[in-house]
């Protein structure tokens, strides 16, 4: 048995194939020919020429923005808290997918703001569960401001928003007089099949949150948003009122990065490893779980999220699982309606394929273990 | 006349004392060696040789922190804002010296706090007055649930709290059940007279709130807290839920200035221009604003405060003072009540004496074209 305890549990990218001897190069002439301004104080919306590189990015995924309609956050997180804050009273309701991201269930917790899941499919959201729910929500007098939405390669299940659906969630919510907060840090992280237009092509009063931790560095904590300009003002005043701005040492590497260096030829090449580690480990996990499992088989991103057959439990799997020395995260965090004990979120994105064969015969272990309990 | 609008109005440090060159190549050793974990997610709360330098740091202040008692914060702005959230909810109080720092009322306001003055004098709060304001608020039916104060070298009056009353507001509050927030940017910005110690060095249970945009840079956006080891938790959780964590160049960079670099002599060289140019205000005030105006005299920090003679305002001499060419702030915006009509705001802490001086020159045009209204 290899050594150490196998993590498919964390979500940090793969840096490996970083420049970073050039990088360091870029930050040293930054700060030295730069220094008055790189480590002063900025303004509040970011640096305009950051903006104008996320303008030009964001094509890719077919969004339409001019740099004055981009607010740079420290982090994308922040841009979840800010748009929040700004849209919700304490017991509003922001509808999400179920499962979703914990880091915006523990958000919304914290400003007393209630989360709801609509169902999804391999599909990503229903639309007719997304309409019964927001029916249903506002028959029961609750009050619903948002759809909070991870579209491609969601975070915990890998699962894509279809292109087609796309347009018919940015109806219903249109009609339903609800915002789209549309969080897109895994969208240039795909490994098959071609990009799809964010749901903010289809509509402008869409926000839509990116991310530079998974094309660049989640270090230097830089993410940015997009959104109909006094909304896009309003975000900026809570922003200065949060953090002033997002470091400005930070929004300068990054300018530097996606300006002058090849960061498509790097990501592409990370990109890769991430392929061959998603296709490691779902080879390896008919094997490993239990008879009747099933799980989700992503494009790109991070995560496969698989659920356990009826009656076997994924926090007593992850117990034996530690025993055996591999972790993963159980489902639970991901869903704030008590739900997800019989579900699983494995990360490929930061061990190697060998290390993920490794872990998913530790796997297997901790399995036949609770077979023969 | 020189050319050029004379700001007397921003809060920005002079950097020009900061070794770039060679802080430029720290940045590339901590990206080219260390590039994994600087460019990498973090923890939560901050690295810890950061906070170990930061605890060593505080003991100027007479406060005696261990780095497991120290979160670091996406700068001191976010302190405020995650304080503010854990200790109020909609409608609770805070207290605050008159005046104050807008950033501060902007965060209470924003997190619908209430924020009510207390009346100080040249030796800062006054603790008859803390009393009273307690009292009576109280009497009222408001929930007073902090104070918050800048005790050294206060934005934007220049006024430093007495180290007699430092006990004594301690104590004030601490029989109220009141918590200290003792915001402390200028501490160590001083050019006359010794350290004070800090609230925080008289009662464990004060909050205290540290910078490095005032001693080293503010465009990476560090701060820093220390509270007790529960509060402390509760505030991680919160900083996470916004930023996750600082930006980690930003916290490496720090880190290497304070350990690597000779940073106390570098500040001591930044406060000797500080200290000219707070003198050559000082000198030229007199000549400048109205008969009958009066000022602090501040011994660290970057700002003085003055105040027009009855009747005269201070909208009115800016909108002059614009058009001859130098700028400060009004006072209004630094207080929560309406106050401050009389008021300006001189930061001495960005021009050269000269420009200062012919700042002063200007001013003193446009007094002289109000009185002769």
């Amino acid at each position: 048995m290899e050594p150490g305890i196998i993590s498919l549990a964390g979500g940090n990218p793969d840096l490996t194939a970083l420049p970073l001897n050039e990088l360091g190069q870029a930050a040293s002439r930054l700060i030295s020919a730069q220094g008055a301004e790189v480590l002063q104080y900025g303004a509040g919306s970011g640096i305009l020429p950051l903006r104008e590189e996320l303008a030009q990015l964001m094509s890719t995924a077919g969004v339409a923005s001019g740099p004055e309609d981009i607010l740079i956050t420290a982090g994308s997180q922040l841009g979840i808290e800010l748009v929040t804050a700004m849209l919700c009273d304490p017991g509003d309701v922001i509808l999400a997918e179920a499962p979703t991201y914990v880091g915006a269930i523990s958000t919304f917790m914290g400003l007393e703001v209630a989360v709801e899941h609509v169902m999804c499919d391999e599909d990503g959201l229903i639309p007719a569960e997304l309409e019964r729910r927001i029916t249903e929500l506002r028959a029961a007098g609750r009050i619903v401001k948002a759809l909070y939405t991870i579209p491609n390669f969601n975070n915990p299940s890998g699962i894509t928003l279809s292109a087609e659906r796309r347009p018919i969630i940015a109806q219903i919510c249109r009609d339903a007089g609800i915002t789209v907060i549309e969080d897109d840090p895994y969208g240039l992280v795909r490994f098959e099949g071609e990009h799809i237009p964010a749901i903010r092509s289809f509509d402008d009063s869409v926000i839509y949150l990116g991310s530079m931790s998974k094309i660049f560095s989640p270090g230097i904590r830089i993410g940015w948003l997009t959104a109909p300009a006094a909304v896009r003002e309003r975000l900026q005043l809570l922003s200065e009122s949060a953090v002033i701005h997002a470091s400005m040492l930070s929004q300068h590497l990054a300018l530097a990065y996606l300006r002058d260096f090849d960061w498509r030829a790097t990501l592409s090449k990370t990109i890769d490893r991430y392929r061959e580690r998603a296709d490691a480990l779902l080879r390896a996990l008919p094997a490993a779980l239990p008879a009747g499992s099933t799980w989700t088989g992503p494009s790109g991103g991070f995560f496969v999220w698989a659920t356990l057959p009826d009656g076997v439990s994924a926090d007593e799997l992850f117990d034996l699982a530690v025993e055996e020395g591999v972790v993963f995260i159980p489902g639970s965090g991901f869903f704030a309606d008590g739900s997800g004990a019989r579900n699983l979120r494995f990360s490929f994105s930061l061990e190697a394929p060998d290390r993920i064969r490794e872990g998913l015969v530790r796997l297997g272990r901790a399995t036949a273990r609770l077979s023969s309990r």
